[in-house]
């Protein structure tokens, strides 16, 4: 039964600087009323964020790297702010913002959400501290869980559409906390460790390569996905083999031995750009000492461990190796044929697997309308896509249908090789 | 018939700097000998390029205006050399090079070919100066002769081959020498013309959208072509309509007057960037005096033309003018079947028109062997393929299968825009 | 009555990371003991640093908001660190170093105390954590103590002429506590405040100008200098009258006012410059809203008050006043004789005042040996010379003799401007 | 004879861009008139700037090769607006400038005077091209010579002053030409020179250090100086030696063999940065080819001399050798004291020598009224005072009173050192 009026529940008391829900009894819904369900994967959702943050202390939270990262507090506010601009303001009557600064503050790139702080800028907030964000993601919580309780059916169409997109935008930004901490760490001379009993992937095996079938790509069946991952079309694949398993330490090991940093020919034109602006002699937060190569890892810092698949590297170096081993990459539609058809080996959760195809969008595609459109459709340039997972990739998250995308120069994501080739 | 030694016709005089070809009587060919043809050919292409050249003064010829664009001197020079060095040293016998320095001078990008000047720094050699570029240029042409008239048949296979890739290289910078020597002039504020009666193309006139039937691209008939329009392939398109007419000034101004510039809703993230950082409000080389649109051309500032096709625009632009009309841009595949199929208007000799692909290699594409397989292959990433040709191609030099490449910020080109829709 | 040993009182706990003091009982001094007045004045300045961070969560100590300012926690372990590195390294027998990696991290600049963390990278560090950070100042502070109350009376003159410079580096620190984290909270949108309760210094009055006797300058009494201050020495003085006040934002409203800021002919040619790239039209932390002024200060947002000191202009400012205001800026000389005869009015305690004299080493001006040698000599280009002190100067730390230093585009600092005039 | 009257002296022929100059006859003035001694003055000067150019052509004059350097075009062309801004139109009634374009490109920095072309866009500029220029200095020649010979007494009084300053002014910009076009020639791997019979100054000897006597400085006699030479002031010196000699080349490869480029303890802060950022090794020019040093030279690349003095090093660079030394740089103060006392060695026509002295305003100087006051006081920041003279330096522009200024980093200007040293 909803409350009389909802609005009462948000109350600012006297010289509180932010609302107050008011606690509200939890509606009797039993176990198999799809409200629950939905309150359950939204409350596991959220804590997993906050399972992902608890190793990190309020100065870890606050820096910010370098331009592409973003410091662990203000995902944890922005992911909130996500759930408050899009899914309680539209949707629950009387809901108060818990602070009217925040939009300004966590919304990332969303024109028609208002103006914004610059990204760049976002590591100079040391205010709102950590404690007034958890506050904030409580607030936040509350309110989701109350408009989840009290919504009529009507209404609850709307609500679980942009809900689960929530959920979604939460777990891409569970991703980024691995990975943008991981960054911040590696400019500490002193390595700080993340979780010294991180557990890296498995070693991985590589199994020759795979025909491959023609087939549709993109997303066509029930569940979620990005608008990005759609329509589903036909493509016209011409023959080809992917490899079964993925690159390994081992073999880039045998790269740089041979010379390939310092090969221009190995690489494209603005790859060897990168190559020397960028100093670049081995994959991301790998270090050599007294000849033996270590790498920072979520773990602190491991020795390279051979067997496991390479990681930390951009497409540039990907490209790079593939021409130096006389292979290709794969398209992202030869990816997803071949991972349909249960060809691949890792093709989820040990690393992202870059692709040969730039980031365009799909025959037919159309941003959806809003500000939510802006969510993939403005970055369809300049980019590269990677597919399958990392094992920072939270879990659920991982699809055949999935598209990833960085700029080809980026290597702090979790970003691996898998190759194919061509018959000559 | 041959001389007896073909290393007796270059000596250095004493004192002289560089050696001296002898003249040599040219060999009595008849009309329909193909060498004959081929000598025709080589002296048209190469007189173009002095043609193009003749309005300039030595100060024109010595200045670079931005690192993406080359003096006209280091044009003509880059030219010559690229027959000196894949031609004549490897097939002239006895044949000197013109000077030793120039290889390091003139290389524009092949690594195989050896170290090379940096390129945003061509524009700081005023030493060679033109005359000595003039003589480098007659020397090379005198050699180019001499092997055309003296080489036996087998060698004349591998002869052609290359001499035909120069010709088309040649041709490509004589459209090079138009596009930057107007970005030069335009950082000039007295605004100098190029040539104060240059015919601007004709206006344009668009005449709806046409349906495109399925098809085979890249090239596959006889006659020359670059690496990257091969392997011919098949593509499977989806129902698209695309534009018989070009987008226009009276359109443009339209779309500027809308707000089009100041509407980041309509722009790719990346272009919105762009548009922030170059402080773009309207094509390259426009400005507004007085309430009326003016253009530099390389016939000096005009008024802007509301019947002519819009030139100077980056794909950036391209990209937002397509999303504010509620359409789109053609694929590189469509645009290449609609050509096929006579579809298309002012494909040729007006401007080049930005397509929605990302420069990438066809499938089954292979980089030739050597150092002329760096011509295309590696440039294939972060750029955007534009088709056609602009009133700057060289005549000839336009076909349905070439593909012009640009990263998307670029706008000193002759770029133009085609639309196409989908069907909803 | 020393230790037996006293390298017995530093016990490494086994698994503990940093070595642990031992509480040594406190010797019996008297209490007209020298050793007891130099203790009370080292856990004076001590204990002043720790109450200028106590506002301040661990988020706001870990932000660096510019290459020029440090973070608060970076200050803490810096200071800390020159007193271990300087102090009980070489002097206190036995002295086990807090983290042996501490030094890389918190050193300066001291070319000869070793490598060290680069600059504009402290911001990245948000490990060590504050507490970390305070218990090496804990564990600094112990033993400084243990110092004092061991060392024989031959040490002890050495001692203590470090220990006195540890003091006052400690107190310019203090300073800059102040003047960095304001600079980083103006970087955020919501513009926190320091201290809601935060005293401006009193309005200021402009009393007309003072002659100028000739007179030596330099240190040369009893007490503490830096070596920048010696040797004193005779300057000849032309005629010359120097303020008695301070310039008011009254004033420097007029100045804007009358288009100071868009003047380009009241500007030094690098302060024009300035002016256009940093976009420059107030002093610094001003805001305009409503046709108001405001003014972002350590109590957060204020109304500018007319009377009150200008504060947070540049060199480059400060010209431009004196220049729109048909008067000079004083030289460092100046001021000091005019100060030493009790003229000026504000000389301490309000904001620093720019003088017209570069930074440059005084007659016969020599370094001392070793690290302590880079305090000062080697930043004695490009910068200009400051007196008297701000309301963030720590107390007892302002002198007639003493110089402070920035660059002329600096304006972070607590600086304000007293003019003068010379004889037409 | 005044013509009746002048504006009938120049004439707009139909169709012409320029207007021309009719040509006049020479006024009978007797071999004494101080008017044909200005007249000559005039002309040996102009001529002597058109003898600086002539070994270079077109190409070579067009160039920029950093933004603190000049093309020779533009530094031809923008003595001859002096002329025309400050002596010509203010001056020679019914002048016609020579195009109204002309101000705005060729201003260099005078606000008064109008808004100007970028400075680091001179290099743009290929129009108007050389022979345009020349064309352009024979207009001002002619106007110049015409108001010399028309003018009454009493505007010649006016005249007079402003074309003694601009002569002083061409003959600073005759020094440019040679040190800008030797940056642009460094430039190009071919090394060109610009005259491969240039002499070097001959070897110089260093024969001890002289005391200081006490003295007045500034310039107090007849004849020309610029502004900030003035006034004549006291100067109170602490005792000094200052050297006779110039440092040697042999003296800099002892530094350099010492390490001295590879100690920061030996350099200013900004200094060492300055090392580090443009990876100076050795003085400006200077490369190590075989074992052996060679420096480009004006005749080319040549061995480097160990007798002749340094050349071509920053201010930091100086400061550095003289703490390596064990010595310091002299002030501007002792340098002309010394120099007026005649104990200075190679004072003029070698290399002008870096003092220790921030260039600062005279006491009670003051910037002349109007545009020309922009001459010198705007630029009284961030920059050191050089002494002495080059031999690039035209003749007779080297006087005791002559205060050079550059920035600290600069060294392609022909500058080397004279240390001094203090009683201990």
């Amino acid at each position: 039964m909803p409350p009389t009026s909802s609005s009462a529940v948000f109350r600012r008391r006297p010289g509180a600087r932010h609302p107050v829900p008011v606690q509200i009894a939890e509606p009797a819904l039993g176990p198999g009323d799809p409200r629950v369900t939905w309150r359950e994967a939204f409350r596991a959702v959220r804590a997993e964020t906050e399972r992902r943050t608890a190793p990190l202390g309020p100065e870890d939270q606050v820096v910010q790297s370098m331009a592409d990262a973003s410091p662990t507090k203000w995902h944890r506010a922005h992911t909130a702010w996500f759930f408050e601009q899009f899914l309680l303001v539209p949707h629950l009557p009387g809901y108060r913002v818990f602070d009217e600064g925040f939009g300004y503050l966590f919304n990332s790139y969303y024109v028609a959400a208002g103006p914004r702080h610059a990204r760049p800028r976002r590591g100079l907030l040391t205010r709102p501290d950590c404690a007034e964000i958890a506050a904030f993601r409580d607030h936040v919580d509350q309110a989701v869980e109350l408009l989840l309780a009290t919504a009529d059916d009507r209404r609850m169409a709307q609500v679980l559409r942009i809900l689960e997109i929530g959920l979604h935008h939460e777990q891409q930004h569970q991703e980024l906390i691995l990975t943008d901490i991981l960054h911040a760490f590696a400019q500490n001379p002193t390595l700080p460790a993340y979780d010294a009993n991180w557990q890296a992937p498995p070693p991985v095996s590589a199994t020759g390569f795979a025909e491959l079938p023609v087939h549709t790509i993109g997303f066509a069946g029930e569940g979620y996905c990005f608008d990005n991952e759609r329509p589903a079309h036909e493509v016209f694949l011409q023959p080809a083999r992917i490899a079964r398993g993925l690159v390994t330490n081992a073999q880039w090991l045998e790269f740089i031995a041979d010379g390939g940093y310092s090969s221009p020919a190995l690489w494209l034109s603005d790859g060897w750009a990168a190559v020397e602006a960028e100093g670049w002699s081995a994959p991301g937060y790998w270090r050599e000492r007294d000849g033996e190569w270590l790498a920072l890892t979520l773990a602190g810092e491991r020795p390279v461990d051979p067997k496991a698949a390479v990681c930390h590297v951009s497409y540039y170096e990907a490209d790079a190796f593939a021409r130096w081993a006389g292979r290709d990459l794969p398209t992202e539609a030869q990816w997803e044929i071949a991972a349909r058809a249960g060809l691949l080996d890792h093709a989820f959760g040990t690393v992202w697997q870059w692709t040969r195809s730039a980031y365009s969008p799909y025959p037919g595609y159309r941003a959806a309308e809003g500000a939510l459109g802006e969510y993939n459709g403005k970055f369809m340039v300049n980019q590269m896509v990677l597919r399958g997972g990392s094992h920072a990739t939270p879990a659920g998250h991982s699809r055949v249908s999935y598209r990833n995308f960085f700029y080809p120069s980026a290597r702090w994501q979790f970003s691996g090789v898998r190759l194919a080739e061509y018959p000559a």
